[in-house]
């Protein structure tokens, strides 16, 4: 089934916002094996948006529309699909009721232009919208299935994946599952050659997709049932583990810092974290995933020389002798916030975040090394993100602080003899 | 002039990436003065592509395409533009040396496909690709702009900003120009209210935006010059800070923090962060600022009780009388961390990020206390974020340490009483 996604809206036009709900209803709509063919935004205009309309009707067998769903005057998209249709609005008494509640329990007095959000085509299959006013919408016309979805996302995502896609599961005769494995630090061109004859087949396919520091394969299977999909999809995921253990750091895992602490907690492992040139962000991305508390135990934002040896007791002779970014003292600020919370493994960052090598300094930009500390052993790696990439000080520091996080996941399973 | 925006590649309509292009390239040609009305995303398929490029064409007189500009067999956008133009793609010789040369400096062998690249319509005007190998396009016909763009972002926008722009400038009669004023503290309905004449008005017109924990106020006018423009927009302005004038955080400045570390540096001031519930992410910000290390001394996460005393002196009985989410707990964090780095402003986050409320705890969810302390005086200031708004997590901690940073900036800025 052919679908097209129309979104409404000036802020779309204007470049004031990003078109997050054609993704998101992309994403969801190949999951459920239906083909996503055409994208189209237009601006609160009635000629147009009536256009765009027709167009979707002709080409398309499912469309969905999003905005223009508000009780203003700008809001027009249910009366230029009821035009378009030759279909006629008619005031429905639940809806009535339950807007009228609505406006009861909140601090807005309700207006006239309000019911206008209570009008809907005859035979309309409606979805109540659980954070905010206006209903969704489906009509099914001619072969035609048109969706009217609100335009907030916080109205739109959970009305589509918790009546939109149930619905929608009849017109669709298979399953669409997707795996997702996450590596970390291989290039996107050393998997490519690893797995090319994976990447090149179907059903199940294989997909490559690669950040700066991370790549991700998407392995997709279209089958009759759930189980036949799962079956396929574990073929290749075995395969694909069995070429890249040591850098994959976890399958359908939100992102580094939820398998780190995931790890660190079932390990039973505490952590504690000083960082120089990554300024809290290694600890920031950390605290960001629940139960965050259950692991880390102190983290260290030692900028200056002053407070590296204050706080983390590094050796006063070794930060000038050396320089703050040096080996000697990365080792040390990792052992020491170890020592000093009692934790079980310590991680560091000292480096240079500048994305240009600055007059005064001998070292290039991008320029960090990391110690990572056990009750074992310890060890320092040097890395210069510069090298490879014309990056940013946030990327910079966003990839330093992502390699942090690989360094004591990588300590927790062993994989490089660092042990516990 | 009206615009369309064609983006090409399947990765958008299987959902796989955000159309951030559309984005992009509206904003900037809003600014330019040109009209966007349409945006299509269509895939690497021949006659669809065929079918939007006709539909643009006669919809619209300026068309900018991206994406489909590559070496392989799925690259087809240059040659249906060619098909639908009537226009012949010929080897261009320049070209071909470029593209030759660039591969004489890299890793990859040149293949053939590549000199496909090298192909352009006879009377083009051709960009150079400073970070790719595929140039940039512009064919005229029949009073139609149509501009061929290479899909990467790193591609695409130094091109667009550096060699499109200012070619498309000639078609635009107007200045268009903007001043975006931040707000922190003060909701959207509030704002709204007090300017509702300004909200009416047009050139300049002023939009109102808002995130959870911020209003931008931006202010646009469209005039034959630039001076002009501005000075239209500069008496707006007045106007808007002589309402909001304890709200306002900085007139286009990037965001909460940079404003910070400017204000930081100009008043000659240092800041150390005790960090609970917001785990690193206040200095992560601040870190994110270029030349924080002039303002920055130390950033402490103390995560556990344990660490709160050790590290930050705060008293252990206090600790277990009055719990680490304290108003207590939260001044002695503030007061400790500027005195142990010998900073002028301390600032602390203690409170509960959970989204919803703790079986264990009598404290609701979403709870955090702030403590700022200066050399003259200290305070404490409460907050409950989940009071207001249905927040994740990653929002709570968000937007408190958006707090914390606000109250430094008050507290610099004098505006609350607390002097330095």
């Amino acid at each position: 089934m052919n679908c097209e996604i129309i979104t409404i809206g000036s802020e779309i036009l204007l470049g004031d916002i990003v078109n997050t709900h054609s993704k998101f209803l992309s994403q969801h709509l190949n999951d459920l094996g239906f083909d996503v063919l055409w994208h189209t935004s237009v601006g609160d205009n009635k000629n147009r948006l009536k256009m765009a309309v027709e167009l979707a009707i002709n080409r398309s067998d499912l469309i969905i529309l999003t905005g223009g769903l508000g009780p203003t005057q700008d809001d027009i998209t249910k009366e230029i699909v009821a035009e378009t249709l030759n279909e006629e609005l008619i005031e429905n008494a639940t809806l009535k009721e339950i807007i009228q509640f609505k406006f009861k329990n909140s601090d807005n007095k309700i207006i006239e232009n309000n019911l206008k959000q209570a009008k809907i085509f005859k035979d309309a299959v409606v979805f109540e919208n659980k954070n905010g006013i206006a209903p969704g919408l489906v009509i099914e016309k001619n072969n035609k299935i048109i969706v009217l979805l609100p335009g907030p996302p916080n109205e739109l995502q959970p009305m589509f994946k918790n009546c939109v896609m149930p619905y929608l599961k009849k017109f669709s005769s298979y399953v669409i599952l997707s795996k997702n494995v996450h590596l970390y630090g291989i290039a996107e061109s050393q998997v490519d050659c690893k797995i090319s004859n994976l990447l090149k087949q179907s059903n199940p396919s294989v997909g490559i997709y690669a950040k700066k520091n991370e790549v991700r394969l998407r392995i997709t299977c279209k089958q009759k049932t759930e189980k036949e999909c799962l079956g396929k999809i574990n073929d290749v995921l075995k395969q694909i583990q069995e070429k890249f253990k040591p850098y994959i750091y976890g399958v359908d895992v939100k992102n580094l810092e939820t398998a780190l602490v995931q790890n660190l907690i079932n390990c039973g492992k505490t952590l504690a974290i000083a960082e120089s040139c990554t300024g809290g962000l290694v600890a920031a991305k950390i605290v960001s995933v629940l139960n965050a508390s259950k692991c880390l135990k102190f983290g260290a934002v030692c900028y200056t020389n002053e407070i590296k040896n204050k706080i983390l007791n590094v050796n006063k002779n070794d930060l000038e002798q050396f320089g703050a970014v040096s080996p000697t003292v990365a080792r040390q600020m990792a052992d020491n916030v170890r020592l000093i919370s009692n934790s079980d493994i310590g991680v560091s960052t000292t480096g240079l975040a500048s994305p240009v090598k600055l007059n005064n300094l001998e070292q290039p930009a991008g320029l960090v090394f990391f110690g990572i500390s056990t009750k074992k052993n310890s060890s320092v790696v040097k890395i210069n993100f510069q090298d490879k990439f014309k990056l940013s000080r946030e990327e910079i520091i966003n990839l330093a602080a992502d390699y942090a996080m690989n360094l004591v996941l990588k300590s927790i399973l062993n994989l490089d003899g660092c042990e516990q």
